[in-house]
């Protein structure tokens, strides 16, 4: 089990390192909150593609840091493209994210994780409903059952998760992140539990999305998938409480934790309150 | 003729419930403003999902307590998910917003329209001049005549679209409202004019797509259609009012106005000013 | 080569009568910032709307006063859209802006250009390396190699694609503006140089696609080419560094830039700080 202050030196290393050399992590993302995704990328100092073809999306793979593959709103070409994104960052070695949104509306969104789940994504971004769901499809081993999935939201606590994300972290050999009221990470041995955040962020859409994103611009610096999930859920975590604590509603929240993603240091992301437990 | 204070006991109940039970009004609507309706929705309580495939737009017809369908930018998926999501929400018998955007551009919308209002859309949110565009299409009875369609923006004054939107709740058996600078909305018996809104809207895009969607969030508890198109046009007109008297230009008002939809309680929203008047 | 005194009166021409006459222009654009071009260009005084259909594309091409094509997220559909709405405006010899984002991703955009750019755009918008991509494809002749392309980012400065620009302009008769630390204009005979904007752009995405927009809206109004560039150019400067001046971090500079674009006056923008050289 990793002890906290390596992860936190892990984590400064992650962030400055973005900060730095300001990595291109590209997606194939929903087009709800395609542009919350890109300029939450931009904020924490990564640079944003977005893309939908099946030979632009291995272009990118090949081309870029990271990638970030969410099933938030498919459309015919999501079929092709997906699946051949994955391989092909599967094959060039890059770290990849996949969000397993809105996992049961619909057939689509079952076939193309039953295809690139195989291919073993860096880390797995997903809130608690969608972790109980993705292990259940891949008929994995674990304690709980789902109390079901309505649309995109979760209906099931981060807790409630913990089981799931451990054996999906345990069949992919990376990470995987759930959020939520506290957050939670793991790489099948250890569990992060990061706090943090805001009451205001399930009245705006998107931030589960941009996380996901962010962790793929982490991904692409981190030295392994958990010091990049726990980064990413850590500065949603920081930037998320101090808007929060400036803000009377949600819209001017958005802006506020927008500035914020971008104000965190590598200190305020790797110190943000945490605890570390064996899986 | 419905009666002011039955209308506003409506509206409280409506409001008050969407806030209580958070139900989810999914939606197959427009790349442009697909992000402002999503948050537009969570402000006011309602939950959101937005789809494009056809087993996803019946999946979450099914699963939702509503469902919005906005014509505004079509791509070749939507022949197929249009009429495939109207026929499951009407076997459902779960109420439905249709937003008939740009009405005359291309075939498409003019075709999917032609298949869907026979099923029978529990509110048509529009501008006046697709208000006339629909009633026209339609081969309704009503007086006046178009001021012509341009793009997306009306040429037309709501009192141009009164008959036509009269004849289409007819029609239709639900309710219809025309955004403009005064809102109106009619279940084919009683007019509700509603007042308010800011000069800084038509300077910021999806106000009427945010509307739609709100309306069908609404509807979802509301115990008639014309109850849930007034609360929709009063949020707004609330808000709209509440974010231009402290705002100086387009982009913070969005903020602002988004904002206020949040912080609206139902009692602002149900004595928005309004006059009712025999169809 | 063009005086400054005449241009300056060129801009306020232009900018004088757009917010007097609303012109539309539509756009093909991408998924991304789709409701960031959008809220720019009603933000100047524009009108706006997107479509996708080859059909529809046709449509606003004759309906409007002028039209953005942008290929940032492409799709299957736009393989036949863009050349359609390309050869209409053509037809109708309506002034038409692309934007040749991402040049170099995949197979599509290449084919797309190849086939829209000897339709003669009236002004091309881009950065620095997709302007010298662009120049290499139709294998103009002009000084400077390319940095190379990485994503939608530019890894040259606006100097070294200058000569790529005027190339551009002297091959489309139109003009060529290049976004950058200082942005650059071409008719092929003047190079305009402006300066202003702001060090927070680079961390908000689709201030490039905005400007395109903002582009077409001026082109549907102004006397030549090089004065809608220009215009579009300078507001984007003016704003910039008008909302840089009051904000502390990326996306409270976004609401305060889109403001200011709707706040700056004829005046402004004309006298917004550029100089002229002979190309």
């Amino acid at each position: 089990m990793l002890d906290k202050a390596t992860l936190e030196g892990q984590i400064i290393e992650t962030v400055e390192a973005v900060k730095r050399t300001n990595p291109m992590a590209a997606s194939v993302t929903n087009f709800v909150t395609i542009d919350f995704v890109a300029n939450a990328q931009l904020a924490v100092g990564g640079s944003a593609a977005m893309v939908f073809l099946p030979d632009e999306g291995e272009g990118v793979a090949q081309a870029g840091g990271a990638m970030y593959l969410n099933m938030g709103t498919l459309i015919p070409v999501h079929q092709k493209t997906m699946p051949a994104t994955a391989l092909a960052l599967h094959k060039a070695g890059k770290p990849w994210v996949v969000d397993p949104v809105g996992l049961g509306i619909g057939s689509l969104r079952t076939q193309i994780l039953r295809e690139i789940m195989p291919l073993k994504p860096t880390v797995i971004r997903c809130n608690a409903s969608e972790a109980i769901a993705l292990a259940s499809l891949l008929e994995l081993d674990f304690a709980g059952e789902a109390g079901g999935v309505r649309g995109v939201d979760s209906t099931d606590s981060v807790e409630a998760a913990a089981s799931a994300a451990v054996a999906l972290a345990q069949y992919t050999g990376g990470a995987v992140a759930v959020s939520g009221e506290e957050d939670l990470a793991t790489d099948g041995e250890t569990i992060v539990r990061s706090f943090g955040g805001s009451a205001f962020m399930p009245y705006i859409t998107g931030t589960g999305c941009a996380l996901g994103g962010v962790a793929a611009v982490y991904a692409a610096c981190a030295p392994t998938p958990l010091a990049a999930a726990v980064a990413a859920a850590n500065v949603f975590d920081v930037a998320g409480a101090r808007a929060g604590a400036e803000s009377q509603a949600p819209a001017s929240f958005k802006v506020a934790f927008l500035d914020q993603l971008y104000l965190a240091t590598a200190e305020d992301i790797a110190h943000n309150p945490m605890e570390l437990a064996g899986a």
